[in-house]
């Protein structure tokens, strides 16, 4: 039903009881999924399942299809607990073998490291029926190779320092020789400055008209990723593709696009300030700092970010910045002069060219009929003069930070363009 | 055919095909286990699917089973990828429905914020026939929750922000009303100040002799947490093997606890605060506003945050924190007496009781042979005299600055207990 399925997809199944666990994240999949990405081939859908012989077969089943590429990891060990070998037989409908390769080949690995080969070990000498198997220079399990009616399924141990050398030894030519050549071309875009909805309903009658390239939208607080990717027969094809698509959705969005290599905001904004021999203040009070803390995340940040005050209470702000008393009395700290005067307090202190403010309210509590909760002001002071803008946030008081930070750093990003 | 069939089992699937990218981890399936396994659910399958209608109704169908517990995660949006309501209606033979209690509450939210509803949200008023609607107040998208023959399955959002609360809230009382009642309690302990594998070797002895309750230790840059869960047949059985084996650990662990409900440092560090009417004050050099905003993280720190300094370059550690330019120039940033007058400055430009300062080579450049990258030093500045120590940090930029925030809020933390 969907064009990808016309290209060759692949389902990565995770093998281990130990894998279900709150803290064990299968990084396996994810390296996979990078290598078999760079062969053009698609991960459809990734599962992992414990050590329990009849779910595994079931799982093994439900990703059979016609072309499908079936990689299993773990489960390949010498005790009970380990399924994989018999699970995979038992779904292709294929019997186990004993082989007396693998037995002696296990027989000289032990000895060759002055170790008793254990009986249990035995077992990993069964393959399936009909399977190439495929050494482990690491390890004591082998692993397996079996082309199945028109699916291509592998048995891979689970340690990462034994799956990488066989993936690349024995997995890829294999794959390589029985994939047709596809060419894969990606765009990637972040944006800020427009909420995810909007963002759609601006850019969707542009991307759903195409199912190649195939479009991604991921949205996080003041921050979007879209991802362009185009798969043909070769890679003019799929860079005219996605010239034709990107080209439209760049016209729609304009400098709402402030990356197309994936770097954050911080990012592109330090190298912004550096490529302009700038440099930045931050006046924080509702963030707290999180606003430095973004921009000197980025290693060298010390080239252009100038310092910084936490004012976080009246007093502190007239301390720290010489924000009015009077000013703070009769607008509060979460006003447009307030904001505009941090932003200037900071930029006389440091000598920065920049300076940013953030005062604002994030929550829960201390929100007022005039300024509820959410109400942010943000401050920009530079060479061309002083502004301040409203912003009502909608989030808890970390999404409203995270938010406020996000908006800070574009508004100076937008300030340095003109 | 395995001893955990006994115990009811969950399976979870997160929707989504950002999820199938090579980068991508699903957090919230480790978050979900967690809480599920708190709950004396197993988990023993996870998926992640695309946002292919098709794959979805046939992976949700291979997770039905009697008294099963399925959990979706994901794919509720707005958009034409949303396919996660579809997909379920489809897989349980049930239709969707248009609910307008769900579209007035849309229209209200977002006229709440002022903004406009665009037509495509009217999507997420679908819900499939007979389900019960879990509102969701971060979120425009309502999650779901079905009983249906013998299983339960819920529909919940992607963000963790919206997950998260919406599973403690609506997902948790109902599985708890459903499950055979066995009694689990925990107890929780938080620990800085020493490395996992330390803690590990100290504690080992005690733990492995018990497999009821269960214990699962957690590390994070500076930060332990250790998990003890007993189930047993009486509250009282299991609060008594709790007490047995948390009374050993605490006695072995001592004043290097901090919290044993949970609350992270800052929380107890704000907390202390308040009892001692003491305020404090941050000078931050490598951290860059990192623990100003840990602090200011808690609702309410405006209590006894007094405000704070990012003095990342030389000139400012004087300008702004009064540090003596030949005491830089002799000893460098990253030393012991700067460390102390960055502390003392911002305790007495800003009046706190207590100032903490962070100065430090976070790498990953900077480092030299007398102060390598991962050089911290770390001043506090209080009632009784200010003092600094040198930490060497081994990991990464972002993690040794975690760790140096961490670490400064243990030392404050135990300078307020002596």
């Amino acid at each position: 039903m969907n064009a990808v399925d016309a290209f060759p997809n692949a389902e990565i199944i995770a093998v281990g009881s130990e894998m279900l666990t709150p803290s064990k994240v299968d990084t396996n999949s994810l390296w996979l999924t990078e290598s078999l990405n760079a062969l053009g081939v698609e991960v459809v859908r990734k599962t992992i399942v414990g050590d329990d012989r009849e779910r595994l077969v079931e799982t093994i089943r439900a990703a059979f299809g016609p072309g499908k590429i079936i990689l299993l990891t773990g489960g390949l060990g010498p005790t009970e607990d380990d399924v994989t070998r018999d699970a995979a037989a038992a779904a292709l409908g294929r019997t186990l073998v004993f082989s007396d390769d693998i037995l002696t080949w296990l027989r000289e690995r032990f000895a060759r490291f002055g170790r008793e080969m254990a009986v249990i070990n035995e077992r990993q000498a069964y393959v399936i029926e009909g399977a190439e198997i495929l050494m482990n220079e690491r390890g004591t399990a082998p692993g397996q190779w079996i082309d199945h009616e028109q699916m291509h399924i592998a048995l891979l141990p689970g340690p990462p320092n034994e799956l990488k050398p066989m993936f690349a030894r024995d997995i890829v030519p294999r794959l390589e020789a029985r994939l047709r050549k596809t060419f894969i071309r990606a765009l990637f875009y972040r944006v800020a400055g427009m909420g995810e909805s909007d963002l759609d309903q601006l850019i969707a009658p542009v991307y759903t008209k195409y199912t190649n390239p195939v479009t991604t939208i991921l949205a996080s607080a003041g921050d979007i990723q879209i991802h362009l990717r185009a798969r043909c027969d070769s890679p003019e094809e799929a860079d005219a593709l996605l010239h034709e698509v990107g080209r439209k959705i760049e016209a729609l969005l304009g400098d709402r696009i402030y990356s197309r290599d994936g770097s954050p905001l911080e990012v592109i904004v330090g190298r912004m300030l550096r490529d302009r021999q700038a440099t930045v203040a931050v006046a924080e009070s509702c963030t707290g700092g999180m606003l430095g803390q973004r921009i000197t995340s980025v290693p060298g940040s010390s080239d252009y970010f100038a310092g910084g005050f936490l004012a976080y209470t009246y007093a502190m702000k007239t301390a720290l910045l010489g924000v009015d008393p009077e000013m703070l009395a009769k607008h509060t700290a979460v006003s447009d002069p307030v904001a505009r005067a941090m932003a200037d307090g900071a930029r006389e202190r440091t000598g920065a060219t920049y300076a940013i403010s953030v005062t604002g309210v994030a929550g829960p509590d201390g929100g007022t009929e005039e300024t509820p909760v959410g109400t942010t002001f943000i401050g920009l002071a530079g060479p061309n003069g002083t502004d301040a803008r409203r912003f009502r946030l909608v989030g808890d008081r970390a999404r409203n930070r995270t938010f406020a930070v996000q908006t800070a750093l574009d508004l100076l990003r937008r300030r340095m363009i003109f």
